[in-house]
C-alpha cells in the first residue's frame, strides 16, 4: 500500500509504539499517591515537558486532552462562557475545520455574532481583520494551516492586527494540521493566546491531544470532575497515549527535510502536465499538504482507481470524506467544477520519492 | 510490588496490549474512504460489537468517548441541555464520583434544582427517590457501584419508581465501577436509558471510555466538528485504546470468580481483628472493592507505610487523592474519625491470595 493522507492521520512512529508499550507496564494512576501512582505521574510530567518543548512554552502551558477536536471545543466553548461579558463577537476564517466552524455555528445560533475573514488563494484578508476588530471580539480564532490545501495562516499579522486594535481579544488557533511542519514552530505560543494540536497528524496514536493555554489564560472547563489537568480536563490522564506524542513530537521534525523534499518532487513532476493537472497551491503553505485539481475527473472516481492500485489519497478532508468537501476549496477561490475534481495528497514521514513517482505516473 | 488498587486503575490485559499493537499497524483514519479508512473502521465496528455485547446492547446504542469522565459529562450536560423544558430538576445521589457530582454542581448554579438521594449504609433511599419524583424530573442519575465503598446501587428500584412516578424522566447510571463486576451484566442496559463506562478500570488502556444511549434517546453533543459516533463524539477515533477496551471486554469476566475469591479471603481474615479493623461493607457489593477503618491509624500514615513496604491501596478514590477521601464515607454514614481512618483495598485479575494474606498481615 502507498499512503498519501497524512493529513488525515499518520502511521505511528516506532518510538511512540514504544513509549506507549513502555506506559502500558507503568500503568498506576497519576493520581494515587503510592509508588505506582507516582511512577506513573512522573512519566506523565517528563511527557508534558516534552511537547512543551515541541511548543516552545512552559509545562505548566500544556493541558493534555482526548484530541485536536476536544481540544478545539474546549477553547472556543471555554473562551465563549467566560468572555461573553466582554463581547458576543467572535472573529475566525471562512476555511476552518469542523472542529472549529461548528462549534461556532453552535454559538451563533446562541446569539454569538461570528465573523469570518475571507481565505481566498489560502490567503487571510488582513484588512478585513482589522475592520472586523474596530468594535472588539470576545476572541479570534484562525487555524495555522489549512487540513485541504495547506495554506499556511499568518498568525503573526493576525497577532499585530489585535494588538493594533487594543480591544484585547485573545487568539486561538487550531494548529492541529501546522504543528511542526511550519518552518517556524516557535510561531505558536509566540502570537497565540490558545492552540490546539493532536498526536495521531505527526507519527502519535489517536485519542490524545493538547490545548496550550498561556499562563493567566482562564477558561472554563468543558469536562468537570477529578480536576486533573489544571482542572481544566477531568478524568484519568492517558498515560501510554501522551508518551506517544511526546516520542512522536521529538521525531517527527527530524523527518520534515524529507516531506519537504517529497513536495516538491510531486509538485515538479505535475507541473509537467499542466493540460491536466491544475496546483491548487497557495504562496504560503506548508510542505505536507498538495491540493490538485485533475480535469474532467470526478475526485471520487480518481480516489476508488487509484485505491484499486494499492495508493490512498483523499478527496477533502478525512472530517468530510462521506459529505464532499469542505469549505475550504470554496474559500480558496475553486470554482464548482474544480472542486468536484480536486483530491488532496499529504505527504508523511514514511513516504518514498519512489512513491511520488508511482503517485505521478497513476494519476496522469 | 503488590496493587491493590484496581479502582483507581488496572493493570492492562496482555490481551488488551496485543489489541492495541495490532491496530497501531492497521492505521487508517475510519472516516477515510480508501481501503486504510476502511480496515480502520472495520476494526472500529468490530471492536463496538464486542463492547456492545458486554453491555447487551446494539452496536449502535455505543457511543465511544474519551473516557468514564468524558461520558458522565457528556450524559448530564447533554440531557440537561434538551430537557430544560420538561424539568430543571435532576435527581442523584448524595456519594457520586466527581465527574457526575460536579457537573451537577455546575448546573445548579445556572438554575438546576438537585435533589440528592441519601445513601446510608450504601444503600439507596428508595422512599426519598419516591417522593422526589412526584414532582417530575428532567432526569434520574445513580451510579451502579460505588467508587469509595462498593457499594451495589438498585438500578432496577430506580426503574420501578420511575416507570410508577409517571413522570417520563431518563435514567443516567455511572457504570464506570460496576461494569462487568457485578453478578448481573443485563442489568445496565435493561434498566437504563443512558450509562457511562471506561476501558481502564477492566484491564485496557487509559483514555477510552463509552457511553451507551439508548436507541431514541436524544442528547446535544459536547464535541462538535467532523461528526463521528453518530454526530455525538467528533474527533478521530482512538481505534487502538477501543480495540483494547473490547478485548478487555471479553477477558475480564473471565476473571471474575478469581476476584471474588480474592474479595472473599480478605474479608475472612480481616474478620478476626474486630479490635483492630472495622469493615464497612455494604450488604448489596461489587467484590472488588473493601473499604475498611483502621482504628487509631490515619488513613495517609498506613497508605505510606504499606507504600514502602511495596503494598498500593489507597485512601478513597484516586480522582479525590490530593484534597482528602470524597463525599461517599460521609453519605455510608462513618464518623468523621472512621473516615480519617478508612483505607480502600480494591481487587484485580492479577492479585493472588498469597498476595491477600501478605496484604493482611501488613496491616495487622
Amino acid at each position: 500500500m502507498i499512503y498519501f493522507d497524512s493529513a488525515a492521520t499518520t502511521a505511528p512512529f516506532a518510538s511512540a509504539i514504544e513509549a506507549a508499550n513502555r506506559a502500558f507496564e507503568c500503568f498506576g494512576n497519576p493520581s494515587s499517591l503510592h509508588s505506582a501512582g507516582i511512577n506513573a505521574k512522573m512519566m506523565l510530567e517528563g511527557s508534558r515537558k516534552t511537547v512543551a518543548a515541541a511548543l516552545y512554552c512552559k509545562p505548566e502551558e500544556v493541558i493534555f486532552t482526548g484530541g485536536g477536536s476536544e481540544s478545539n471545543n474546549q477553547a472556543i466553548f471555554g473562551l465563549a462562557k467566560l468572555r461573553i461579558r466582554r463581547s458576543k463577537r467572535i472573529i475566525t476564517t471562512d476555511s476552518e475545520h469542523p472542529s472549529v466552524a461548528n462549534p461556532l455555528s453552535r454559538l451563533e445560533s446562541e446569539g454569538f455574532e461570528i465573523i469570518r475573514i475571507p481565505t481566498v488563494g489560502g490567503a487571510l484578508d488582513i484588512p478585513f481583520l482589522e475592520n472586523a476588530l474596530k468594535d472588539g471580539a470576545a476572541f479570534v480564532t484562525v487555524m495555522l494551516a489549512n487540513n485541504e490545501t495547506g495554506a499556511k495562516y499568518d498568525l503573526a499579522a493576525v497577532r499585530r492586527a489585535i494588538d493594533r486594535s487594543g480591544c484585547g481579544a485573545l487568539l486561538h488557533c487550531d494548529a492541529v494540521q501546522g504543528f511542526l511542519k511550519v518552518k517556524n514552530p516557535r510561531e505558536i505560543s509566540k502570537y497565540c493566546d490558545l492552540a490546539s494540536i493532536s498526536a495521531h497528524k505527526i507519527g502519535g496514536i489517536k485519542g490524545v491531544g493538547a490545548l496550550y493555554c498561556k499562563s493567566g489564560v482562564k477558561l472554563q472547563p468543558l469536562i468537570f470532575g477529578g480536576g486533573q489537568e489544571k482542572n481544566l480536563r477531568s478524568g484519568t490522564e492517558n498515560v501510554a497515549g501522551i508518551a506517544a506524542f511526546a516520542a512522536a513530537c521529538e521525531e517527527f521534525p527530524k523527518h520534515l527535510p524529507h516531506i519537504t523534499a517529497l513536495y516538491e518532487r510531486a509538485v515538479a513532476l505535475l507541473s509537467e502536465h499542466p493540460e491536466k493537472i491544475k496546483l491548487n497551491r497557495p504562496e504560503s503553505h506548508i510542505d505536507s499538504i498538495l491540493s490538485i485539481s485533475v480535469k474532467g475527473i470526478r475526485s471520487e472516481v480518481l480516489l476508488n482507481t487509484l485505491d484499486l492500485k494499492g495508493i490512498c489519497i483523499s478527496a477533502g478532508s478525512a472530517c468530510s470524506a462521506r459529505r464532499g468537501p469542505g469549505a475550504a476549496l470554496t474559500a480558496y477561490g475553486l470554482s464548482k467544477e474544480d472542486i468536484d475534481s480536486t483530491v488532496r495528497i499529504s505527504f508523511g514521514a514514511f513516504n518514498t520519492l519512489e512513491e511520488v513517482e508511482a503517485l505521478v505516473s497513476a494519476l496522469i
